[in-house]
């Protein structure tokens, strides 16, 4: 593969100015442009390069050569970025969205132990009584997916107190998991678990695999999901919530975003909905990976931050 | 002082069976007994040690030369036992009790900064729409007490972000702390703080120490109240909230407990309040107490839990 180097930037989003703002001090060898979600003829024939939220509608048209997610979930890049020959060069945004990810999930597993949102109403009843019984103290928690975003999700919730099992592919270990399984050899884990939380990006390997054979190794688990609706089966999900196999699914993503006004989920007392908020991008976080990968492409080396696109993340 | 040695263990309060038990297994040589919070006449004469909540309300007509206090905050012991000539010896359950109040701080904080109560309100809403802005990641936290609630706080706190921050009498350092103040150099540190916690025993010296000449230095932070109620001016933390010196209270004590149904916090919308569950004594933290200081006192040794009745903690 023939790296490319950055020239001309094209940048879309929520994002775009700031950051080719700040650019203009930091990487001043750029000429950047703030573009929209179609490029105009005339930038599909200056810009060798594009940072953005999802690629643009007429990515095949253009002599763009390098694209960079400002998201860390890039399964709207793959596809589109695959079918291209040759491909462009595909970077994505980490910076401190696990450390994010890991900070929503501590809150929402917390708020729940600590019965947060009960004592809420509880106070606008001006009721002074506490919930019966002692919280339960952070126990064992399964992620699913032990990359930079699970291994960030244990970072948080490690110091907690939970013990943290993370499940992949193959098991491989993983310095921020006191132990690795691999999904197959995963079921007594996932038994014992008090809190299961899906970290994983969207593949075709990963695609609904939270389906009623792994909800049935759970025992009240609480489950998380920052990863993507579209590797849980959500009828599944119901009926392992209805059954008490989970406790209660906590959801910052779901298959159809947003979640259309007549899903069961709005509804159900035992879950919980987040609109996507789990880590949101600032620019601090696109540039601390794209400034790097910029350095990488100029040293001939490819950026750490590179995707695979065959294997999609 | 000649130290005490137990033999009649006279067990008050919620715990008092279970404890009466495990004693049975773990310490046979006890005699123990459940009891009121009005010894018998026969108690009276039988006891040697007691432990409870609070101290028996004849306490004064026992021979008891040992009280274990089953709460961590031991200011319903100070006055009666300081009162006795010559005083029991008096000692606190800690256990797990600072680590469960970290919890309760960091699951407090958390659910402020990531919406967790407005996302609940925009679910019941069916509303899929994010809180503009990026959640504010852990900054500064500013523990007011570095002993071991304070610094089983600050154990919670820190490796989710947050610097911290302790303030003691003296500024004496504590391995807990990225740096401790004494509360007279403190001022800098609570104008850019994020977060107060007061962690402080209730003793002469604390009583209203979070006052408006406090509070004025504050520049929107957050404060909690895990300590005593007594701790706080509460018209002085009306006037920092109305003001936004204080941005939230999260209140798990208050002055007069339970809340009287008339308090103006029960319905202030910046004021949480739990009715004091930030961290519940369990058997195993009385235990994991109780039993070490029988040890020292068999051996002659002054326990570890003893509080010095002229310092109040």
């Amino acid at each position: 593969m023939v790296l490319p180097v950055p020239h001309h930037v094209a940048l879309a989003g929520r994002l775009a100015s700031e950051i080719a703002d700040r650019l203009a001090e930091a990487a001043p060898q750029l000429e950047t442009r703030v573009v929209d979600s179609t490029l105009t003829p005339d930038e599909l024939g200056w810009a060798d390069t594009f940072v953005g939220f999802r690629p643009p509608r007429n990515l095949a048209d253009s002599r763009i050569v390098w694209v960079h997610s400002m998201a860390a979930g890039v399964d709207p890049f793959v596809p589109v970025l695959g079918a291209l020959e040759p491909p462009p060069l595909l970077t994505r945004t980490v910076g401190r969205l696990p450390h994010k990810l890991g900070l929503y999930v501590a809150a929402h597993l917390l708020a729940e132990s600590q019965h947060v949102v009960e004592y809420v109403r509880r106070q606008e009843r001006r009721e002074w009584s506490p919930v019966p019984g002692v919280p339960c103290e952070p126990a064992t928690a399964v992620v699913l997916g032990t990359g930079t975003i699970g291994s960030g999700i244990a970072g948080v919730l490690r110091p907690l107190g939970y013990r943290m099992v993370g499940v992949n592919h193959s098991g491989h270990p993983s310095a921020a998991f006191d132990e690795v399984r691999a999904l197959a050899e995963a079921h007594d884990r996932l038994g014992a678990c008090d809190a299961l939380v899906c970290a994983l990006p969207l593949t075709e390997e990963t695609r609904g695999i939270v389906d009623r054979s792994l909800l049935a190794d759970l025992h009240g688990a609480t489950f998380v999901n920052v990863g993507r609706g579209g590797s849980v089966r959500e009828d599944d999900l119901r009926e392992a919530l209805d059954d008490g196999r989970v406790r209660r699914a906590i959801l910052d993503v779901v298959e159809h975003e947003p979640l259309p006004e007549t899903s069961w989920m709005w509804a159900h007392e035992r879950v919980t909905i987040t609109p996507h908020v789990g880590a949101i991008t600032d620019a601090d976080d696109v540039l601390a990976e794209f400034l790097p990968a910029c350095a990488s492409l100029a040293a001939g080396e490819l950026p750490k931050s590179a995707v695979d696109l065959g294997r999609g993340y």
